[in-house]
């Protein structure tokens, strides 16, 4: 991405201070802080400090330090009293991403609250064995 | 979680052989393989091999370990031809979980085609600026 992009970002501001956040957790490579337009209040966004657009793009080593601040955040979102914690990354456009710098929100849930993040009823099947053969051989040639 | 409840968990019997799958990736640690209901054909699901019931009980190196591989699937699905990619993790019921072993989902999504897992339109707003401060003070503080 280029420093003028970078500039731009809103997720980047927030890290430099430059504009507002509530924050909840601070090291030197994650920030987590309060999503303003939560789906339940409490809901947070867990963000590297460095800028990368995705989770493809993210090195192995920030992923890891982001992931362990997701966690740390769920169970502390989860004693505040939610009955569940869903665990949302999006990456694209097409993916529902608005804000390019990778982010993992943490959201609280509530029994039969009627969001729908897990989309059970949108499923599809595979036509046969074969067909999800195909499939699996196909993702792991991209793989390698 | 006791044995009893492990011998039953249908991801466990994945990671054993006693149920079929059609494996993207395994290492020592990690298992992804695909989600035979997908929201779209070459949803694939990681997992840690060990049982562990949600992000909340899996200790940080393994999930360091299940994050990495999730990051992988999400590029090769990507290069498949997939617009974007949703990475979902619930925990609890409340949250969709379905299956008590920790599992992250990795979703292809294609432009327009309406799946709801960003759930933008399901948001809420924080009264006041103390109200947010005061979830934020409240989460920092479970987080200790």
């Amino acid at each position: 991405m280029s420093g003028d992009l970078m500039d731009s970002c809103v997720f980047c501001k927030i890290i430099k201070g430059e504009l507002k956040s509530q924050k909840v957790y601070e090291d030197d490579y994650v920030l987590a802080f309060l999503d303003i337009n939560p789906i339940h209040k409490g809901h947070t966004l867990v963000v590297s400090k460095k800028h990368y657009d995705n989770i493809y793009e993210i090195p192995d080593d920030e992923l890891k330090k982001v992931i362990v601040v997701v966690k740390k955040v769920a169970i502390a979102i989860k004693k505040m009293g939610a009955d569940g914690i869903n665990v949302v990354q999006n990456n694209d456009e097409a993916a529902g991403q608005r804000v390019f710098h990778i982010h993992f929100h943490v959201v609280p849930r509530y029994k039969g609250d009627r969001i729908k993040i897990d989309t059970i009823e949108d499923r599809t099947r595979y036509k046969d064995e074969n067909e999800m053969r195909e499939y699996a051989d196909k993702i792991r040639r991209f793989l390698s």
